[in-house]
């Protein structure tokens, strides 16, 4: 049996970056809200938030609820918002970091959230720093495809639609999959929560069309 | 001397990902203006906008100049906005994409924007997928920082604070210059325009905190 071997964070680099973007004339207040009752929620040992982004260390069942409270939270507002991650492993210093051994965690796979009742759309892109890439990058979509979610190819991305905390999951545990191999692994999500239906956007996009015409 | 080597966008995969952000209730407008103003603009072969993301394809000029109107057009407005963009070089295909050779164009540089007026603040990460990938980020990070912008390592980003037209050069030019040792080479960048000081948020912060407490 492998001995448990948790991750640890600062040693090895793990951590994340997140920006969340609300599109409301309130968004400040939605969200501070949102980031202080995610990071209640999570057991992280850095937040630090500037004026780009959340800049969180934790290890990956920390890294995953803190994402997946931010979504929940935003989601449950009702306000279209969008969530960009970066998720990171094997780089612990700022510019000039000397990448770490491979960081093999066990188990080998994270936490999974419980379903949140808020479907999102997310696109992905994976990327193992190394010469062999893009085998980390397809055994991990081949993994994830395996969780049942909606999943899309698409230039430059993978695109998951589902629920968040599934499509929050998948992602995670994507990153930690590539990272058995490579230790140097980075991933970045872009999450739409509350999309307008196409719908919608397209009779938005037409009433604002009238509305110049009209002018 | 070089032959002109102009890259062929389709072939190498160069292209990139877009979302743009807008904190107002009427983002729809807002964004819409902008992404067809934007697209008017920059001589791209493709522009596709889906639910999270708009695809572009076009050389590396033509990418600057769309990302640098796209940004132009929201500073314009007032509006506080974020943008995500990704980079791409050398992955021409969607998952299974085998990369290609490494893609020399000349000129090495890209036709820089001229300056906009406005101020923004970028996270950039670099991703050229490598064993040698530590080199080839540690080498644009130095060309970049001879552009005279003000630049702020943080963890696993790169800072820089200036005018668009000047932050939006050193992204692209960052990035072709990593593309020159390693054929698949990725970038990302979060773009905050017409961010609130830091003193505006702590005041909405600590205005919305009283109301709260009130209630």
């Amino acid at each position: 049996m492998t001995p448990s071997a948790p991750t640890r964070p600062d040693e090895h680099g793990i951590g994340a970056r997140l920006t969340a973007s609300v599109m409301r004339d309130d968004y400040v207040a939605v969200l501070s809200d949102a980031l202080l009752a995610a990071g209640a929620q999570a057991d992280l040992t850095t937040i630090e938030t500037d004026h780009v982004s959340t800049f969180v260390r934790g290890d990956e069942d920390a890294l995953l609820r803190y994402t997946g409270a931010v979504v929940a939270e935003l989601a449950a507002t009702g306000a279209h918002a969008m969530v960009h991650l970066l998720l990171s492993r094997g780089c612990p210093g700022e510019v000039a970091c000397s990448p770490t051994d491979v960081c093999e965690r066990s188990p080998r796979t994270v936490a999974p959230l419980p379903p949140t009742g808020h479907e999102v759309a997310a696109q992905w892109s994976l990327y193992p720093l190394s010469d062999q890439h893009m085998d980390a990058i397809e055994e991990a979509i081949a993994d994830v495809r395996g969780a049942g979610l909606v999943t899309t190819p698409r230039h430059y991305v993978t695109e998951h639609v589902g629920d968040a905390g599934e499509v929050l999951t998948a992602i995670v545990q994507g990153w930690l999959w590539a990272g058995r191999g490579v230790a140097h692994t980075v991933a970045h999500a872009t999450v739409s929560i509350n999309h307008p239906s196409t719908d919608d956007l397209r009779a938005s996009i037409a009433a604002h069309q009238r509305y110049e015409d009209a002018r």
